[in-house]
């Protein structure tokens, strides 16, 4: 298996939780999304990914791009460790609380959006900023309501689900982005939790091979 | 069932055809998301869905908001049509053009950003649309590749999947805002192949009680 994916992409942190979570081995392949340097728009990537974005995954002559679709692929092929629950009910819970921020937040402050809203509309730094915790914020107060009647030690009950695996890289960049988080006390005490665990700190942004040094 | 929806609603639009194609009966309750009105964010309909958003989708007890959550529990609950092939792979293949949709081009049109668009940026409504046209021409660029693989008469083949259940809104969409479509000839073939099916025509924005007279 190889993962595409670059340290700071959110969508690209979500398959390497899942990963993780499954115990499943892959090849990290670091692309540069930064400004100027764009490896995703080069030749070289586009003729892997001609959509020129990442995540995008291999799993031999398989290949996938879009989280969503890679993480329920990674679900029903390594099933050992699900990270749905069984019941039809609760799996439109879970992939509820996912959808939310796969679909009504992270689309708004993806780097790609930001550079737009810079070049098009004159949107300086702190605007974008403002632009990104005003989604983050929305988002966070509809999902903090919903996941009042299902979390127990995570979003839903006790066990390890998407809905985690879609939130911790959320809460990553709401804090990038300086969000105020006081409204959100059962987020932030979900992410605490699940940074406890081993598939988390591997996963995360800074424990990448293409991570900045501190 | 009960869905609350909007006729213009492209996610709302999505779940009309899911159930139209699976042969489902619902009550259609619609929600004027026009701005000026905007029943969403009533306390009539917030004591229904906190999110203040449509699609929101009932089945007896059960209560279900994210078009990708409703559409993935009816794949599950009501089989009989299924929307998504079976092996993995295939259903992988479909995943990822909907997600391209749902993910890629549609949260960047919604009515929301568009306002704030224009609430926070100044732009006017040309402004605005070249900002929709822009997001969708880049996502159905990347669609029109990804389908040439695997399109018969429908996205994925000769049998109607969440790919096109997703395609037909977005090109409804596409066009409502005069994106040049010459570039996407196979978009715009399965399109009419979807639409002389009659739950398409059904599901059409144009055939729902809260659309206005034309």
């Amino acid at each position: 298996m190889k993962l595409y994916g670059y340290f700071r992409s959110s969508a690209a942190y979500r398959v390497r939780i899942a990963l993780a979570l499954k115990g499943l081995e892959y090849e990290n392949i670091a692309v540069n999304l930064k400004p100027g340097i764009s490896e995703q728009k080069s030749g070289e990537y586009l003729a892997v990914n001609p959509q020129g974005r990442v995540p995008f995954f291999t799993d031999g002559d398989v290949a996938i791009s879009q989280s969503p679709a890679i993480l329920e692929y990674l679900e029903e092929t390594y099933s050992d460790v699900p990270l749905l629950p069984k019941g039809a009910v609760d799996r439109a819970v879970v992939r509820q609380l996912a959808s939310l921020i796969g679909c009504d937040i992270h689309p708004l402050q993806n780097l790609s959006v930001l550079q737009r809203l810079k070049g098009e509309f004159g949107a300086d730094t702190d605007a974008a900023s403002d632009w990104v915790r005003h989604w983050v914020t929305e988002g966070f107060s509809a999902f903090e309501t919903l996941i009042t009647d299902t979390a127990g030690t995570y979003c839903f009950g006790d066990t390890v689900t998407l809905a985690d695996v879609y939130l911790v890289p959320q809460l990553y960049n709401a804090r990038r982005y300086e969000t105020p988080l006081e409204a959100f006390p059962e987020i932030v005490r979900i992410d605490a939790a699940c940074n406890a665990l081993d598939a988390f700190r591997f996963a995360a942004p800074e424990q990448q091979p293409d991570a900045p040094a501190l």
